[in-house]
């Protein structure tokens, strides 16, 4: 049985939850590809922190060593940041080496070079895992929705805001009570910024804008609101008309112009995403001739993006694999 | 510009919608395959009707004629019940015809025989659209969910069954008034049967059940109750303790054994098919990586069904010319 390749940047909750699921489903893996998968390198940034690696893969603080490493087939970067995991991406489409990336805030900005990049190089590049987590809306866009002409994306993208919003309302709560409550469950960082200010939604959508339109608005022009000037009040009153404040992430076409916006929107029950509670993400897409369809599901956490990634792995072997003329792909 | 020749089987409403969205969408197919679609004939059941199809297309009720046409690539199928298309689609992958199919009481029945005999003949058979209409549901499972297992599903599968819940609810109508008022909506049948006694949602069941575990159980041992004995006033005395009655088509494994059951199930709102309201359909699955993620959108219609077969068709096509070494495929 041949052997893939396969190296781990970045051994924080993601990084692992790959480690884990590569060895709990390598036999569907071997099922499903006709391979073995072998976890080979580990890149880390900390070499005195205790991890559980086998001892026979090489865990090393510098890039370099694992470029080197010979017949390298795939890297899962699962770095936070734009740097080094920017980098180190270029680095290994060079190199041919196919990637899988979680990195969100990395892949709004240099998403479209580093796509281009693979292209020239005859890599693949795959990030279901940058956005919505587990949702596979990345990969729905892209395989399940190719004919349909997509109108308009509406989603909530941010599992933390919209856990702190759906306990206002449930448990009427403050939001300061309710960002504690987000932090003693591990939903939200020590530092929540990014996620209550709606900068890690709009990483998300500005993925999804470049996916479905092809290009990014100018980041400068879209309005970014998050939800800390929403008061337990306002969302009480609201609720007593049926509504409900949801931070919803959307963009849609004007003509030529993408309209993009990453704010509390007041919903009612008709609305698809008025429903979507707690740490869920979902998206609701507006397409030519399916109409309007929703994805539900977890937006983050350890397995769910551990999936994603996972998922996009099996894609890429099959997709090579088909290329090699080897017959593993069946309808 | 290479030509790719579809004959349409039935002319019903997903027909003509097939119809409809090939003419609707011919840009977006030659953007996106580089080839040219042309339906070259439509088999009827009734001369006499009258049917708004370009004159330059085959119109005819002898299947024979259809298969006789030169280089003809795909069928669409969009015909009622196990016969004629049952026959005429083990025709069509006999003589290396691509078949794309939307008869979920053929599907259900014969579906494994005829998924086998493609394998063989070396063309692809494609049926998203059988079950759960525009939900891609069928390609979420075989292509985005491949590494993952799938333990259980559960699913709103009729429309217009959950239609009839919702208003029932909603606006307190008796069961019969709801089905009028689904029937001059046009979202129920003048004989209605195959969708309030569940019969309609198992065979979406049990395409379900072969594609997730590979089988499907014994079909006299699957527990099938439609919607008709649940009263107005049972409907309402569980709103008042926030619970709904959802019709839910089931299916996960007990060891080695399939449990399937279709059936009315009383649901809190903690369960993803709690808000599942109207004519939609949804599907909440249950995987080893990713957790649950639940898929909601328009169970039915003419639009959206044959989105499913337009998307199951770019597949194909995208498939044949990987196979012929075409770069058309770009991730």
């Amino acid at each position: 049985m041949s052997v893939i390749k396969a190296a781990l940047l970045g051994f924080g909750t993601v990084g692992e939850g790959v480690y884990t699921a590569i060895h709990s489903h390598q036999q569907q893996l071997n099922e499903l590809l006709g391979v073995r998968v072998e976890i080979v390198a580990v890149l880390i940034r900390d070499k005195n922190k205790k991890r559980d690696i086998e001892s026979n893969i090489l865990v090393t603080t510098d890039f370099e060593e694992i470029l080197n490493i010979r017949d390298l087939d795939v890297v899962f970067e699962a770095i936070v940041g734009e740097e080094p995991g920017y980098t180190y991406l270029k680095q290994a489409i060079d190199k041919g080496i196919h990637v899988i990336t979680a990195n969100k805030v990395m892949f709004a900005k240099y998403g479209q070079e580093l796509i281009h990049k693979a292209k020239q190089r005859n890599v693949k590049l795959a990030f279901e895992a940058t956005t919505a987590g587990g949702v596979p809306i990345i990969r729905t866009i892209q395989r399940l929705l190719q004919v349909n002409r997509i109108t308009k994306v509406q989603g909530i993208l941010n599992g933390t805001s919209n856990f702190i919003l759906t306990k206002m309302r449930e448990n009427k709560l403050s939001f300061e009570a309710a960002l504690h409550l987000a932090q003693q469950k591990g939903y939200a960082e020590a530092d929540p910024t990014n996620d209550i200010s709606g900068k890690d939604a709009f990483c998300k959508l500005m993925i999804l804008s470049q996916l479905v339109f092809g290009e990014q608005p100018c980041w400068s022009e879209v309005k970014i609101e998050g939800i800390t000037s929403i008061s337990q009040q306002q969302i009480e009153e609201k609720e007593h008309q049926g509504q409900r404040y949801k931070h919803i992430a959307e963009i849609y076409k004007e003509g030529k112009l993408i309209k993009a916006s990453v704010k509390p929107i007041i919903v009612d029950s008709n609305h698809p995403l008025y429903w979507i509670e707690g740490v869920e993400n979902a998206i609701a897409l507006e397409a030519s001739l399916v109409g309007n369809i929703t994805l539900q599901g977890p937006g983050a956490g350890k397995m769910p993006t551990a999936s994603a990634m996972i998922e996009d792995f099996a894609e890429i072997v099959q997709h090579q694999q088909l290329q090699e003329k080897i017959p593993a792909l069946q309808m």
